[in-house]
């Protein structure tokens, strides 16, 4: 490092020292502004750069990326443009408390004043969704600030951060690399809160306990399923980004999306535990219904958001519980080959028979995702991840990131057709990647969740401008033309059969394919 | 409305407000939280509803509606991240000084404490790009906020606003109707002005005056030929929102896109007059090279930027200038049918062959749009629209807004392919809406904008990584297919007679088009 210093320039800095970190892949859609970051990428083989034709798609990949390897992606985004493009991907990052380092590009320091025409405040347009933000506004300070960034996108919770590469700092001489950093672990509980919940527990009749976080990983679910043997009631979020699942893994339950749904369930509950993630919410407000979704007299205990470490969590409580024997893991219990027509049931029987394992599931389903979800618990071991931030148009770009980092292994994207729409460019960084990612689109042509929530809201009946607004047929979508035309193989399921031939081929075939699942509206 | 008062939700008083202001459009993309939305404008005919499947493409539309109504559209957003989405083209309507009313669906005030997953930031985060924004809060006031969000559009210059509309102040009983608002006019400059900036030019050798704004409308160009022949060399921005042009209208020069360009063209010009604008800057900084492109020792008027009616201004300033004649008008002129390979020039000479009197042009071509600019000069009289911020991915969803405007004309987008891609989904809306669109794409597959600044911003020699962050190729995206999968018919052109044939078959028929013009790199 002492020989280049002083040779580098600021782009150059800032690239090597999230190499030496530990950095391998960067999500980009570069601008004129980035030219010297994109050619100081060029120069740096530690870092594999993925060109996204669509700012969402980078930051959705960076957020696969990270919740694969554990580490933060780099984005290269374009001014303040960019970063909006990126922005709802960041928001769903925040949500997972996925670690992601996004460089955005800005004019050169003394261009700002003159206010040319993709001047934008991006300090202010980032910061709401910024766990940490700064400007390397001088050359000297980019290497630092790489390594400040890299490590506040650990903690104190991991989440998307901003570096801000004005064009000036990226071309100029004298960059200077940052130091390698230990990010910060997270955080264990103490000793008194590990007594407390376990004195709570034995003095409640119904104890139930919520987890998310790092309790979703192997030792996590081995010590909630001790938890489970000792009369602990174990849910995990209805959302999380990633868990543990399938044949010899315990399956705790999971909480019901809709609010009524969850509180009838949980009613008897006496006494709620969270750890790795807060109370319980409902998802929207509706009219006249709960929002916090505790049952009434109900005591909580808190075991720490995601700034912890859950599953050292659950295992000290397992422990302080005497808590010996484990509850039933879940057996392998693969369906045989559905028959008849294609539902979103029929999808989820085939893909429990046909799921690799170790696979990595990306899970943008939004309302067929959960017949998929149900039987694939009894599938070949394998990893589940979700859209945590609700922000539809996760599903693709994640997976096309957690392909780039597991590279051996099979990942699964499931998508609604109007989710899918969202980020559709992700299709070709997919096959420019040669990313070994099947996707399944759930071809409904209807935004069908909102024709539930219509309902829900009371809004009233729809007349057929507002049934309109729910539809996306007229013209429906074909969706096998769309990925062709990106470079993806794909082909369209009508039937239960079909579908699980066509799935099982594109299982065993490496590289992205694509299947309609046309599914009932 | 007295009588209808206390019995609207405030969803319905909200879009009664619009509606009874001449807001005629709603380009849409709802969700949950907006679900009263949906059925208020179902219950609205004087609002047309347009679903867009995703947000950029409402913003982008939202743009094109305006700049040929001269009124707002409004837009409906789901929350925060559905903001971030459009975000990139309300940055380029900003800059377009277009008026519009985002409406961005938030979470029931009550329920926002809990920090549901996609709860944010929305008045941060939108804040930025916003001139004017407010939350209703309460029920009584979204008819009331209506209103001051339709007459802060217009000014003092005319940009995106936004109301953030909480799905309880949607959904309950007690929406009261806003007034209707005369909104502000554009500002007219002081007598003084307009005899100082004569004295300067009567003074200067070579005056030249940069126009933008209403002078580029039929009026405001008609005293730019008289200031023409009086002497004053007469030019517009590179980049403007909306200009008349063709056959019997005065055509300005152009401000050159390269700093450098620009900087020599303007050499020996002592006196610099901005009407409509401001200072020409350079749209990126470049090492070594100027920001600011007015040559040293020329002189600077300011007669008012985009918040002026620089229309009057030239009118007035003519007059001063007892400039009685005019400098020619534009002859029509119309280029023989192109042989040979397909270029950016041959297209270029089809579309001015084959201009329909009075098409509105949405020019997102990037690289290869100014070839049709300038046969165009000479076509039938039309509109020509640009991108004026410098995001990609406007042109579809702005041809998309200005077809919803004008449906008995013709509209012609030309959009890069790699800017096409950012919103390729406005081709469904064009699709559903029958919008009477010929959309060109220059299919060259590459950012070759980028790899022409590669080398202007002295990044180095281009490795293999840079070389594929520049290139959209490998795999190539098949337009005709991309474009059909949404309803759209396409055609693919490889020389300049099958092009030309296919833009006349295109133009000739009414509802959407697309022609994917394979161009060189």
């Amino acid at each position: 490092m002492m020989e280049q210093q002083g040779t580098l320039t600021g782009a150059q800095a800032l690239v090597a020292t999230l190499a030496d970190n530990g950095v391998g892949a960067c999500f980009a859609n570069p601008g004129t502004s980035e030219m010297h970051l994109v050619t100081a990428l060029d120069g740096e083989p530690r870092i594999r750069s993925v060109l996204c034709l669509f700012e969402g798609v980078a930051t959705g990949a960076a957020d696969g990326y990270a919740r694969v390897t554990g580490l933060p992606a780099m984005t290269l985004l374009h001014l303040g443009a960019g970063y909006l493009n990126a922005g709802a991907n960041i928001h769903n990052a925040g949500r997972a408390n996925t670690p992601m380092i996004n460089v955005i590009g800005d004019h050169a320091v003394p261009h700002l004043k003159y206010d040319a025409p993709l001047t934008s405040d991006i300090l202010g347009l980032a910061a709401p969704n910024s766990a940490w933000i700064k400007s390397a506004d001088k050359v000297a300070d980019t290497g630092k600030l790489a390594s400040e960034a890299f490590a506040a996108s650990f903690g104190p919770k991991p989440a998307p951060v901003s570096l801000i590469l004005p064009a000036d700092s990226a071309w100029e001489q004298g960059g200077i690399k940052g130091p390698k950093v230990t990010p910060p672990s997270l955080r264990r509980v103490s000793d008194a809160q590990i007594e407390a919940a376990c004195e709570a527990i034995k003095a409640a009749e119904r104890p139930v306990l919520l987890i998310n976080g790092t309790a979703l990983g192997a030792t996590g679910l081995a010590a909630a399923a001790r938890l489970k043997a000792a009369g602990v009631r174990v849910m995990t979020d209805t959302f999380y980004p990633k868990m543990r699942r399938g044949a010899g893994i315990f399956a705790p339950e999971r909480m019901q999306y809709f609010a009524e749904g969850a509180m009838a369930d949980l009613e008897g509950s006496d006494l709620m535990l969270v750890a790795g993630t807060s109370l319980p919410v409902a998802f929207f407000s509706y009219p006249g219904k709960p929002s916090l979704l505790v049952p009434e007299g109900c005591q909580t205990f808190d075991l720490g958001s995601a700034e912890t470490d859950s599953a050292d969590t659950l295992t000290r409580l397992a422990d302080a519980l005497n808590a010996a024997a484990s509850a039933p893991m879940a057996e392998l219990s693969l369906p045989d080959q559905p028959t008849g027509e294609l539902t979103a049931a029929t999808v989820g029987q085939s893909l429990a028979r046909h799921l690799p394992e170790n696979a990595l599931v990306s899970d943008d389903g939004v309302s067929n995702g959960l017949m998929s979800y149900l039987p694939t618990q009894n599938a070949q071991p394998h990893d589940w991840m979700m859209l945590t931030g609700g922000a539809i148009g996760l599903g693709m770009p994640l997976a096309l990131g957690a392909a780039i980092a597991a590279p051996d292994r099979k990942v699964i994207c499931l998508s609604g057709d109007g989710a899918g729409m969202y980020t559709n460019q992700a299709l070709w960084s997919m096959a420019r990647e040669k990313a070994d990612v099947t996707t399944i689109v759930f071809v409904n042509h209807s935004y069908r969740i909102l024709n539930i929530e219509l309902y829900r809201t009371g809004a009233g009946n729809p007349g057929p401008t507002a049934k309109d607004m729910l539809s996306i047929g007229g013209p429906d979508i074909d969706w096998v033309a769309l990925s062709q035309s990106m470079g993806v193989p794909a082909i369209e399921a009508t039937t239960a059969e079909a579908f699980d031939k066509a799935l099982e081929q594109a299982i065993s075939a490496p590289g992205p394919r694509l299947i309609a699942a046309i599914v009932p509206g």
